[in-house]
């Protein structure tokens, strides 16, 4: 599976070693985590004060702060991410928050009501971005590109009803990763596959298993089983469940609030019920009926294909054919997926594990024509890996393990044992930030050398110049590694020269 | 003045020497510039068509994409300054999109007014932010945190009327740092304005002033004019027009719209048509009436403090005393400071240039106190880089120079001169990215060589791998470098081994 690039991996790996290893230093909690801050608001410990009635301080219902611990984690998985787009060779692309609200309606079927719009002050009408997924296909469109392979890394809302255990949030952060354009079948497709496992695995997850069916297949199966046309939409939505909640529930959803017919329910459910990689795949090529469809035919064939590209790129033992999977959303049209990850039996019993789809995605054929005046279609396939979901994983190792994590840079603390010497300090500072060096001293006039150096220590900040008024005199520094607590005396001109080479060797 | 870090200078440069270089290859309109969309859609190119009426693609007002090689400028920019940020100790953080509108208001004096509200859609009403200063202090608040020094990089909104060309948008990305914390005067200050000239040094934008003055200097002003306490507000933001419209207009709006005794006003305009750096501090240390008030006095006394700390700091000549600033947001309280940049000129008469302030600023000691139930205060002070501003000078140089910038960092392509070789392409790229390689071929069962080896250099990839049967026979594959077109022949089991020599060389 994929190495990540030397640095990246390297530094990956010190984090998750962080994370893994049994606890050594007790987080100190001057900034405490985002859950502590969550049960606060809860449990109501920010009562409202006799001061300033009805006053709580929080973040809107849904939506989180990221603490500085938090964003190292964040930044890291963005790293690893980010880095496997631009190892498939995508471009960069940015959009603003919001669109025009008629850009967004018809794009997300029954979700649509999960939109946040914005207050009508004049002017045009605006949501905002429900996904980065519409405000691709309109970039597209508005520019009139034919072909295009892009990331994108953003913020997006939805109004649902945050289950924050799970990681679900009304404000998200996804990372997408599509390609635009006219192709030859499935090679696209392939490659979103192999970049989700790309992904999973360089975020060391554990094990995990990319559920694939396609659009196609449903609609013939749909077809087939006797639903209408005009219910595809909505009984599609219904099996889009099935990973929440039983086959009953959703049965029950179907006939009695979608008005499906219980014999075409049960017809539904004997497929849906139905999941098992290849073999599977081989078995509705032999199913009578199934194959009566022209449409299901095509994505029998297509995932077919598929299954052979995925097994050149070695990565066909993650994948599973699994008839269940029928991705909500209106614009699929083609192949979808999911993916999710494998537990063991004794990490399922930790429900906080229980997280749901990591990474999903598919083919949208139609998105850019609804876009374009005349209709003019791009093929599309793509894919959106859930970052909060996998940040919830993380975050709950970080807790278990209670470890410490260096939330600044800094290399180097400028000290003085002395009184009066803040001007010595701030001349010394500027000189190492003028080289590019990472640098802190304490805000005060006259701080205690016991003060300055437990900063270090707490910050981890690696190595302190002293300077005193016998190294004034003498122009010499002294440079002190806060691990070892060795102190070596070094002439002023050569004092960054020193410093740059010991950082390059550590 | 500031080194960046090695790598970054040095791509940094190269991206720089790019922008500053005579056209050697016309830009490839693939993907159009901004400009050009936001022309299409102002001058009605994209009229509505028959099939689809009163159809429009179109970005919210205000607001725009940023295509593949704005991202690449934008993003260097981001490093840049981000860096600097952490350079200086900082911690990163993120908050919503959107805050409890209540959060907002009596933030922004009579600026409130472009704040975008979200639609009531049942539940908490919220407004899109306005800034990253009020998030960062209701952070603060709510986490009954005492100190911090922490970066943020976000969008926020304003209902702005938005002049494009000036670089000013609805949506725009600003990069914060700043420090909390009760602290010995004028250090973390200082710190601040050193960031602010490391920033604008190392995104080497030409030369630049910092204008300076205090929040207490400016209201003992008012009172010994005759200002009464009340419209000291309303005052300020007349004032801070200044670098906008004249001062006959500034008066006029003081006097006609806002009540000021047309005497006071004159008395305003004696001080605040002087600026002129440490002499004028001098002078006004000197002044019988200024000095009279005695937050005048403090203000005076902190600056020369401040330019104490700078002269150490090495940039004293870069900042300037100035008695018309006087930033309009209500919550500074102490220092505040802009910056600008110093035309030459010839560069003046480029209309395009002139892009206003690209650095603010200044100490807000009252903010967090105003979402602590029991007004506990945290004295802070930060900074705010004005990314789009700097962005549309960068732009606009690329513009003028039209070069073309690499979009993709694809490292190796990987070629067939022969049909049916898909599946071989297929797993050599596996190969090359499972080793960390970036790389990419088309996605067509057939094209033709001359079609591949075109996109590379389209592309700028420097590597061509590439397999037929001749090769598969005697089990090597050929290496071509796009630049020389030399090709050799190497074992495909040696293959990444030499990539990655290769890459490493280069």
């Amino acid at each position: 599976m994929p190495q990540l690039g030397l640095l990246h991996g390297r530094s990956w790996a010190a984090l998750l070693r962080q994370l893994l290893r049994p606890p050594r230093v007790v987080c100190i909690g001057a900034v405490y985590s985002h859950s502590q801050v969550v049960e606060a608001v809860l449990t109501s410990q920010l009562k409202p004060h006799q001061e300033k009635s009805n006053f709580i301080i929080k973040t809107p219902k849904g939506t989180r702060d990221l603490s500085p611990q938090q964003m190292v984690v964040r930044e890291k998985i963005l790293d690893v991410i980010v880095s496997c787009f631009k190892r498939h060779g995508a471009k960069g692309l940015d959009t603003p928050a919001f669109e025009l609200k008629e850009m967004l309606t018809e794009k997300y079927g029954e979700d649509s009501g999960l939109i946040y719009d914005l207050k009508d002050q004049g002017g045009e009408l605006l949501s905002l971005r429900y996904d980065l997924t519409v405000p691709f296909a309109r970039y597209m469109a508005m520019n009139k590109l034919k072909k295009m392979k892009r990331y994108h890394v953003g913020k997006v809302w939805r109004r649902e009803s945050p289950t924050i255990v799970q990681g679900r949030y009304r404000e998200f952060c996804q990372c997408d990763f599509d390609i635009a354009g006219e192709f030859d079948p499935m090679i696209p497709d392939a490659e979103c596959l192999k970049i989700i496992c790309e992904i999973l695995s360089g975020l060391q997850l554990g094990d995990f298993l990319i559920k694939v069916n396609d659009r196609r297949i449903l609609d013939g199966m749909f077809a087939i089983c006797g639903v209408p046309e005009s219910k595809f939409h909505t009984v599609c939505s219904s099996i889009d469940k099935l990973d929440k909640i039983s086959w009953k529930d959703v049965r029950h959803e179907m006939v009695a609030k979608k008005g499906v017919a219980p014999e075409v329910a049960d017809r539904i459910g004997d497929y849906v019920q139905c999941h098992g990689g290849l073999s599977l795949l081989e078995q509705m090529f032999q199913d009578p009926r199934l194959t009566q469809s022209k449409q299901a035919l095509e994505g029998l064939g297509d995932l077919k294909l598929l299954f052979e590209y995925l097994t050149l790129f070695g990565i066909a033992e993650k994948i599973s054919f699994d008839l269940s999977l029928a991705r909500g959303l209106d614009y699929y049209t083609g192949v979808i997926y999911e993916a999710v990850l494998v537990q063991t039996p004794a990490q399922a019993e930790d429900d906080l594990l229980n997280v749901g789809s990591v990474a999903a995605g598919g083919r949208y054929d139609g998105l850019v024509g609804m876009f374009n005046p005349k209709g003019h279609k791009v093929p599309c396939v793509g894919l959106s890996i859930g970052v909060e979901r996998i940040f919830s994983i993380l975050e709950q190792r970080m807790k278990t393990f209670g470890e410490k994590i260096r939330t600044t840079e800094t290399q180097v603390f400028v000290a003085t044992p002395q009184k009066n010497f803040l001007r010595e300090r701030l001349k010394l500072i500027a000189e190492l930030w003028d080289a590019g060096i990472k640098a802190e001293l304490l805000y005060k006039n006259n701080p205690k050398l016991l003060t300055q150096l437990h900063y270090c220590e707490n910050m981890g900040i690696p190595l302190v110049v002293i300077i005193g008024e016998q190294e004034l005199k003498e122009g010499v520094i002294k440079l002190r590694s806060v691990a070892s607590r060795e102190e070596v005396a070094i002439k002023r001109e050569n004092l960054v020269a020193e410093i740059q080479k010991r950082l390059f060797e550590s």
